[in-house]
């Protein structure tokens, strides 16, 4: 099954890929040198512009399976990482670096949202079919104890992914709000009920201070918890990585 | 100088008093049995209608020094606890009780209000009187890692004492908002610039959404966290009080 395979620090990175829709999608789970059963694990969706072996998704993954020895699952969303060719990927990068600056501040056209809207409608379906798969995995092996972490695209995807997914218990979200109109977004925040820590920056130029607290009000979860930091998308604080893994420890251990 | 001691499970609570423009102010500090040199100091500014040694900070002066190895000193605030009657007491804290959920919705009468006022800027001076008292303590040992904690009427007090006591270096504040008019609270607010976690109640009675995200705005601190939960004034998820002790040891360790 596995198309690559590296060890990093202790921990094995296993390249594979899943077929949905005659599309193959990459993929790639983490998990410490030897390990078999069952155990808890987290499927880390990366942010636009980003890729299913970005750093802040690699070492998070190899953290967690030294510290707590968790799986992390990524993928590569819809037009990102190897689904596109390098050049595809630099002009993304630039485009998005450049409205997380603030330096453009112009809402996408409509070719390029209804493009990006049917983009991210493909992530749910990939998402599921990948989990599946990790399941089967001996190391793996049917876990019920599954957490998701996603800010970013990795909520604007990660949203409608986890509204649509039982077996997952508890989800970080963070960097993004509920746009005027984005009815599919608020109807599917409004679904989830498990835990949620929602991690926002005060100062963001792709996501105002209201259409986070609009994302917030609307998840059904009796445990829901919003951190508020200053600065803007890049500036999450590195204590809320670490509020994370409580996060997940004390809603998947055991 | 103390009044009295007494050991709950390895930690010692020694109550003793400091005098403040002619008037005795209550005082609590605990510390492990057999603790001497220099430590990191908790600050505990209670609740309306509660006292020093309520639930909420014995409970936790006695793990802070437990796990920690902290000391942890509180003070009867102006008009409470050992400083009023019990049947006093008791009228307040019914009075209290009934905002907090919300039964009484109309503002404090005037007069009531500018009793309180007075009273409020009581609690500094007698605040910085106690923190000089208890760096004298071979316990304490003139220690310069010194946290604030208070929410509530600890915050209403906490907010002007902190930014005007250059000696404390971190500090939680919450369930507390900026009121319209309320310039003294603000500008004291303006004044901080140490690391602050600020943790709010989203269906608060007596705090406000806007007014709470106001006074989150008000502070300069570089590094400073909204933590905002679903519920009441009364709701604070026990997850919280574990990040209080994460910040603390993250501010004041070593």
């Amino acid at each position: 099954m596995f198309i690559k395979e590296k060890e990093i620090d202790g921990v094995v990175q296993r390249d594979f890929a899943i077929e949905v829709d005659g599309e193959s999608v990459p993929a790639v789970i983490y998990a410490k040198k030897g390990a078999t059963g069952s155990r808890p694990l987290i499927l880390m969706g990366h942010g636009g512009s980003q890729h299913k072996k970005t750093e802040g998704i690699r070492i998070r993954a190899v953290q967690y399976a030294k510290e707590y020895d968790w799986a992390t699952l990524a993928i590569d969303a819809p037009g990102h990482g190897d689904r596109i060719s390098r050049e595809e990927a630099q002009q993304v990068m630039i485009d998005v670096g450049k409205r997380v600056r603030g330096e453009i501040s112009a809402p996408f056209d409509n070719e390029r949202m209804n493009q990006m809207m049917k983009r991210m409608q493909k992530a749910a379906p990939e998402w599921h079919a990948a989990l599946d798969a990790a399941l089967e995995l001996d190391f793996v092996n049917g876990t019920h104890r599954i957490g998701y972490w996603g800010v970013s695209m990795g909520t604007a995807i990660g949203v409608p992914f986890v509204s649509s997914e039982p077996r997952i218990r508890c989800a970080v979200f963070g960097l993004a709000g509920l746009r005027a109109g984005a009815i599919d977004m608020q109807q599917a925040a409004t679904k989830i009920t498990i835990p949620v820590e929602f991690v926002f920056q005060w100062e963001d130029a792709v996501a105002p201070r209201e259409s986070g607290i609009d994302l917030f009000n609307a998840f059904s979860s009796t445990e829901k918890t919003m951190h508020i930091n200053p600065g803007g998308h890049m500036d999450i604080p590195s204590f809320e990585g670490d509020s994370w893994k409580r996060f997940f420890d004390r809603h998947l251990a055991g």
